[in-house]
């Protein structure tokens, strides 16, 4: 796999995607999401080959997503843990897993959920609102013209 | 590639990737949340070898995730629309946009935003929020025991 970067796309998805559109590296950010991790535990979590672990770890510290610490235990190792610009997917990752639970599993099916730490209740569906509260579907929604960065409140 | 398929795994967000956890599947989506498409126009967009864009679409419609339908122009081309299963993907697409929009590009910097149809400006940013309507941060959740799908609402 080549080194992931932002394309010269004006597309924001596209730019996302580039960084962050693969299987290995979105499952990384999963358990990422979890607190700091050592590449062996990455490796024994996902069954993953040590140079594609290798690779996609690199290009997510290439892209300020995931940095190295010293692990908590005080051995020589390092951890990897969340910049604040990744700890900002973490939206995808709920998008990912609650599609996930509405729609890839079978009535009756065990699955793990998404424990709201206030209640310790598994998530009720999130929805994405506007500011002002209101809910947005699709349909109300279009792609507009190249606009500069910066020029609108994100 | 292998025919996607959701895994065995309990972790719904693995199950997703499974399905969608592609480049081009996910640039596929973005697309087809502009409308149905024909193969040459996905082809004409994402610039992307036939044989890739034919595995992925073929996927995809396994997944139940896109259909087809006869083209709007009578002619006898066939158009991939998403289904419901696959409209409810909007949240990752617009997750996918909106962290794009904040980290992906330079200030001055074009890029096309997604517009709000019912005021012609470009979305704001959108939150993540509980049917309470309060929002939800990474620190707040936890990956808790197996549960039944079905057992609780989603």
């Amino acid at each position: 796999m080549t080194r992931p970067q932002a394309s010269a796309t004006p597309c924001p998805v596209m730019r996302t995607v580039d960084l962050v559109g693969d299987r290995w590296t979105l499952l990384i950010l999963r358990d990422a999401f979890d607190g700091p991790r050592r590449f062996g535990q990455f490796q024994r979590s996902l069954g993953i080959a040590k140079n594609i672990l290798s690779d996609r770890l690199a290009g997510l510290v290439a892209a300020g997503i995931l940095r190295t610490e010293p692990a908590a235990d005080t051995t020589a190792y390092l951890a990897y843990t969340l910049t604040e610009k990744g700890r900002d997917l973490f939206d995808v990752v709920i998008a990912l897993r609650q599609w996930g639970e509405r729609h890839a599993f079978a009535p009756g099916e065990e699955y793990r959920p998404l424990i709201d730490q206030t209640t310790g209740d598994p998530l009720q569906r999130l929805a994405y609102t506007r500011p002002d509260g209101s809910p947005v579907r699709p349909d109300e929604t279009a792609v507009g013209e190249p606009r500069l960065i910066g020029a609108v409140a994100l």
